[in-house]
């Protein structure tokens, strides 16, 4: 989209939000853990949540505030994901939202929460709430505010995620900002991933609903780090309003030119989720085209990316083309392995039946070294391509989740 | 069912067989890598293979080997899947095929391969016909030739498989025998196996795929070891009619004992093949039950048994329950986590919403540092059940894979 351009920044950069991340002891001491992001105003918002029929209680929770399509506050924490919880963690998720609210002087039907980490222990409230208070002192407008609320939303993330785009729409600049956190159980419908988007946007909730899923559907669904989906996935926009455009309230040139600044802060953050999976040595994009049909291509590219065998060869920098063929083969795609070509990087692996020579080999294996790569499957059967973001399955990603709870 | 006696025993149990294993250096020096399994007389036979597309040659080419329903004799390597070869691998499939039968003075109709290995490499035929070669000369009636033939298809398995099993049918003792090899790539429809399986059992081959049929349904269809699916997976049953039983060409009592030894052998089997997963250090046994449907059941249980993170808590010893609950919810089947209960060899994890306390886990840590548990996950909204046999996901897994081709 003209006009777009990726730029620095993250939940604080478009005009009208405040951000706060504070240690508050959920799980561990000394680390960011809650995170508060506050608008000025009501906002118009929109949210995607988890498919998972195991929805934690911040999701169940959250479902009927963004029915209202406006918000105002955004309570989140690490440490424990109020899921498996019943209706008491039902009733720790409405109490925080409900004494955020009090905190902050909003409508009680304005605050979102959300929670990442251990399935299956309550929330610890009263941390959660003393953490929020503090938030509400710490809150900002500055770049470091808003980092420090990414960093409180972090579990196995080696590394705070944030993103930030802008656009010109009707004469005046949007911004669109975000911060997510990873980093395994990801895969179709953004398993577990928190991202919170925030932009000045005029825009009317039904618009940016769409505007959301569209963006979605071409980052967040495009990653799979494990395969795995959990059940806490919650992806919130809220839109201030306080850019001064024209608000947008049907399709059109300034819908496109939003969502353009959307989807570019929707698949940095994505990618980055990728490059950060859990263990990941390797950020990885795969690609199926030449495929018959739009979900031969897609199921493919799916198959590859979850295939334990393939993801372990790219770790071990073995350009092992005859697992990613194999994947395709038990995906359900229709796929005839003489017709197919397989490329790392553009280099070819297989093509058509032949198999690369040492000399090839040599190129594929300079491709193997690099940290970031992409797979591409031709199967020369149509037109249809499909791409998803993934990572290896290393040493690392056991460690962390042989590791993780006890 | 009465009579059938699980026996020490392999491929040379039944009477009417022979075996051998020699080493041909298909791809390493020193190791057994071609089997080849004799009868006396052409036999009774059937077979199931891989539903990959990208299917191997050999699997191919015994496709129609088997329409034939008679088969004499089987070669197969390991070392070399001869996978994506194309014409010329198919080729070569067709070429040790007549060669063998040749040698042996056979009907060159009779006559199955298979090949087990490193797929898009070219069988090298010299090495695997001289090593045919030998192993005829080899041929031998004894447990140790089975044993040896055993040996000679393994590939990343850290242990030979063989199973047997007697029944009496119409007063006359029937043995079924066999041998496999696994140990990755092993999920629905039987991914990267071998199986090879004798009996002298009178029995047509309608009836005798029937039996198959049913027998790979509840063994090696509901084993999954890590997803993924081979190019290759190939079982074979040869039965040679000498016990002299009435021939077993309907549906009855005769049939269903049969079977039930069949059945004893395949399941036998497919439990050392999960326990002998690649890397694996537990045999895990899912059982999800009270399921709303059989459909639910299936892939609640498989959801779990391939979750990486489910997974990877067995190797942890961690009794995260909330991933194997977690697992379930995205698997498509109905669930109510308050109305759902986890067990791990029969202590709860979680019931209905109440989480293990300290004593609780402190019995569930006495469990998780068996070599071999049961995970159950009772859904509670039906009668629907259904058992998956898995192991855990290892740092050996990851090493063994990330280093098997070059």
């Amino acid at each position: 989209m003209a006009g777009c351009r990726k730029v620095k920044g993250g939940v604080c950069s478009a005009k009208g939000f405040r951000a706060a991340g504070v240690a508050a002891e959920i799980k561990y001491k000394g680390r960011n853990d809650v995170a508060l992001i506050v608008a000025d105003e009501p906002c118009s918002a929109a949210a995607v949540f988890t498919t998972n029929k195991v929805a934690a209680a911040p999701v169940v929770y959250d479902r009927s505030v963004v029915k209202g399509g406006r918000v105002q506050a955004i309570l989140a924490n690490s440490g424990c994901a109020n899921a498996c919880t019943g209706e008491q963690g039902l009733e720790d998720a409405r109490l925080s939202a409900l004494v955020t609210a009090g905190e902050l002087g909003l409508d009680p039907h304005h605050v979102l929460v959300a929670s990442t980490g251990v399935i299956g222990r309550r929330l610890p409230v009263d941390r959660l709430l003393a953490g929020m208070k503090s938030a509400t002192k710490a809150l900002g407008r500055t770049g470091a505010h808003g980092l420090a609320a990414a960093k409180a939303i972090m579990t196995t993330d080696t590394r705070p995620k944030e993103a930030c785009a802008t656009v010109t729409i009707g004469g005046k600049k949007v911004t669109v900002g975000g911060m997510s956190k990873g980093s395994g159980m990801i895969e179709p419908n953004m398993a577990t991933m928190l991202g919170f988007l925030t932009t000045d946007a005029a825009i009317s909730p039904r618009m940016l609903k769409r505007a959301l899923q569209l963006a979605v559907g071409r980052s967040f669904n495009r990653l799979v780090v494990d395969g795995d989906e959990s059940t806490n996935d919650s992806l919130f926009v809220l839109a201030s309003g306080k850019a001064g455009n024209r608000v947008i309230d049907a399709p059109g040139k300034d819908f496109d030119a939003f969502r353009a600044a959307l989807e570019t802060v929707c698949v940095s953050l994505a990618r980055q989720m990728a490059t950060d999976g859990e263990g990941a040595t390797k950020f990885v994009t795969v690609t199926v085209k030449g495929a018959k049909t739009e979900r031969d291509a897609e199921r493919a590219a799916r198959a590859v990316a979850k295939s334990p065998l393939a993801k372990t060869s790219w770790f071990g920098k073995d350009p092992n083309w005859g697992r990613v063929l194999a994947a395709v083969g038990y995906s359900g795609a229709e796929v005839v392995d003489m017709k197919s070509e397989v490329f790392y990087d553009g280099v070819w692996a297989f093509r058509f039946g032949k198999v690369a020579d040492e000399k090839q080999l040599a190129r594929l294996a300079k491709v193997m070294q690099k940290d970031a790569f992409s797979v591409v499957v031709d199967l020369h059967l149509g037109s249809a391509e499909s791409t998803i973001y993934t990572c290896d399955l290393s040493l690392d990603y056991v460690h962390i989740n042989a590791d993780y709870t006890t």
